[in-house]
């Protein structure tokens, strides 16, 4: 048995992502970083905030000046003046001394701790009442507290999100080195398929996988190129394959579920330069007539025609490699998963891994899974679905009422 | 008390939305329409499919000439030809007949059932042994299976994923009317902040509120336009405000912690002509002091200098009204929280709802969530951090141990 007739583990597949190379990297501005993959780590070059902040409206103070005060023994403070937002006050607080200060204000020589306002009064102009003992360091922001000078504020291969983005921000990055976004080539076979602007004849059906999977490359920050329907012709497949690549980073043909365009497909990967098919199947269901080859140094994925399997392929499988070329990494733990209780029970076969279609539901408290079965050229069950929860390999079934991770479509 | 004083619960303020109207809608590309909302209903003018279609590569069959078939005794079929791809065969099946069919190709007249080839052997090139009882409909999709004519395929008001690109693309809808992504004005306050660009001087900071909201704006499919840093100046930022609100249909304001700004913010709102403070203060924690105004029928807000704080009210309060003029309607429950084990006890007060940052680990099977403690103006505190978890009003803290829902950052 040839090797690429050896059904692959989802793990077995996933591990051929070291076969192919991260892309190279760019510059954007900092506006249009989020979303995009950091390309390096990010050392801070000052110490964030540089110097002591308030943040609380207050008296700036040492705070052994309040010790032991209370309502009933205020500690007396002496207002030396007022600190002004974005500035140095050039004032200095000395025992029993103490300055005005704004949340935000830069803390004056001396000072090591703000009272709140609520916890004074007002003598007089320069004179405060304070109610409550204070500790050094409390309601203010020490220098480097929030990320000290040498310090790696974020770490290269992960996703920019607006936090991270307000990070580079704060250390003063206006231009962001990450990678470049892949382009994927999307080509849908199959005789019976017809644009989605004809009305289809008898036995034909509209293209769907053309703009499921350009909407799962876009939802990934990714550019998708359309190449169309190519019919079962290994002359035009070829063809379209090679415009393909010579323009795009990874390629999706989709269909191929029928004997003919299936022997197609893996003629014409086969009869390119610079070939090798990886895999051709995958343990898992459903999607299991996946084919993996490597193409000029990248990836040529023969996707199932059916617009289910289509799409679980993508989600556990091809996902994982775009986010690998597009420099995430391979370690990246699946956090988005939410936990459900199973609505019925599901039987599973044994030595695949199963994907099922749920729908969530609220009810009392708890969110249920519940299962849309349907056959795996059903659009519409996918359109009802808020998920998909994975039957492990080993696993005959999961029992009504067991707690299952549903992960978001 | 004026009315603006007094504190708004979430779900008070969140009732607020019903004064905001939904953007306009326009047309797009099917192939621009995913992450879009779907302005209307749509309806299918066809069955889909409108033709029964074998899933499965073998022979179609009326499922009566084979009952009672098995290994030891198969039923004897006469093949009368083959159904190509995307065409109606003109053939038909009358009992003991078959016509060879692939997958995804349309029955002929007379079949309601298609044997798997692995179920068969040809015998000769007319004759073929079955060796499986297969009842009517079987490895089938039936007419209007998917969705049938006149039935309701997508609701408005929801977003539009890869499968509802994939169902529009099913019923040949080239153009999406949808609603338009509104423009979202993002606004600096405060004497301390300078831009990324420049050195922060003694007690100044850079602008990280701008970048942090306009990722955030950006991650809900909005489009964000930054008016820079305005100082302590009611002017100028009465004259930034009145830009802002000709040029977006939603303003966002941060900072203002200091006495001072706050001050100025709520002076130029009441100066703007059609103008109504709707509520100052919700009961979160961080957070609370955000205001929320209606001024010539567009929503202002005035969100909390710290970073954390401004973060979090986006994300709970800010988020929502995006989604209600987006014309997401306002019942959408959250679908996307994720269930973990809290690591450590953590007290909370009573009377509003505490968000703790909370980074997840991953150990020995379980999700653990592990809180980040530190202070709202630390934006390392939200790159380390994954999501957040919400203590309720009502509830003095949470046990080490105890299942929390995590919402994604």
């Amino acid at each position: 048995m040839k090797e690429f007739f050896k059904v692959k583990t989802i793990d077995q597949a996933l591990e051929y992502r070291a076969r192919f190379h991260p892309m190279q990297k760019e510059d954007v501005s900092l506006m249009e970083s989020v979303g995009r993959i950091l390309a390096d780590d990010i050392r801070s070059d000052i110490d964030l905030p540089d110097f002591a902040r308030s943040i609380m409206d207050g008296y700036a103070v040492k705070g052994s000046s309040t010790f032991g005060a209370s309502e009933g023994n205020p500690a007396y403070l002496k207002v030396k003046g007022t600190v002004s937002m974005g500035e140095s006050s050039g004032l200095s607080v000395g025992p029993g001394e103490t300055v005005r200060i704004s949340t935000g204000g830069m803390l004056p020589t001396g000072a090591d701790s703000v009272v709140m306002v609520e916890h004074t009064d007002a003598i007089d102009d320069t004179t405060i009442e304070v109610y409550r003992s204070i500790a050094p360091g409390q309601n203010i922001v020490e220098i480097g507290e929030d990320i000290k000078k040498n310090e790696i504020a974020l770490h290269g291969g992960r996703r920019i999100r607006p936090q991270e983005a307000g990070m580079l921000a704060a250390l003063g990055i206006q231009t962001v080195t990450v990678f470049n976004n892949p382009t994927i080539g999307i080509i849908s076979t199959g005789d019976e398929i017809v644009p989605v602007g004809e009305t289809p004849g008898p036995g034909q059906i509209r293209d769907i996988n053309t703009y499921t999977l350009l909407g799962l490359v876009q939802q990934l920050g990714a550019t998708a190129i359309p190449y169309g329907i190519v019919h079962d012709d290994s002359q035009m497949l070829r063809a379209t394959c090679s415009q393909a690549l010579s323009e795009c980073d990874m390629i999706l043909v989709s269909g191929g579920s029928s004997v003919g365009t299936r022997d197609f497909t893996i003629d014409v990967i086969t009869a390119m330069p610079d070939s090798e098919i990886l895999f051709h199947g995958i343990s898992i269901s459903p999607g299991k007539p996946t084919i993996l080859a490597r193409i000029q140094n990248k990836a040529f994925w023969g996707l199932p025609g059916h617009v289910v399997s289509a799409m679980v392929v993508f989600s556990q499988i091809v996902k994982p490699f775009i986010e690998h070329i597009s420099g995430q990494g391979d370690a990246a733990p699946q956090k988005n998963r939410l936990t459900a209780r199973l609505s019925r029970n599901l039987a599973s076969a044994q030595g695949r891994v199963d994907y099922i279609r749920v729908r969530l539901a609220h009810k009392a408290g708890i969110i249920w899974a519940e299962p849309i079965l349907g056959k795996s050229g059903l659009i519409n069950t996918m359109v009802k679905a808020d998920g998909l929860i994975e039957i492990g390999m080993n696993t005959e079934g999961l029992d009504k009422g067991s707690e299952v991770e549903v992960i978001p479509l």
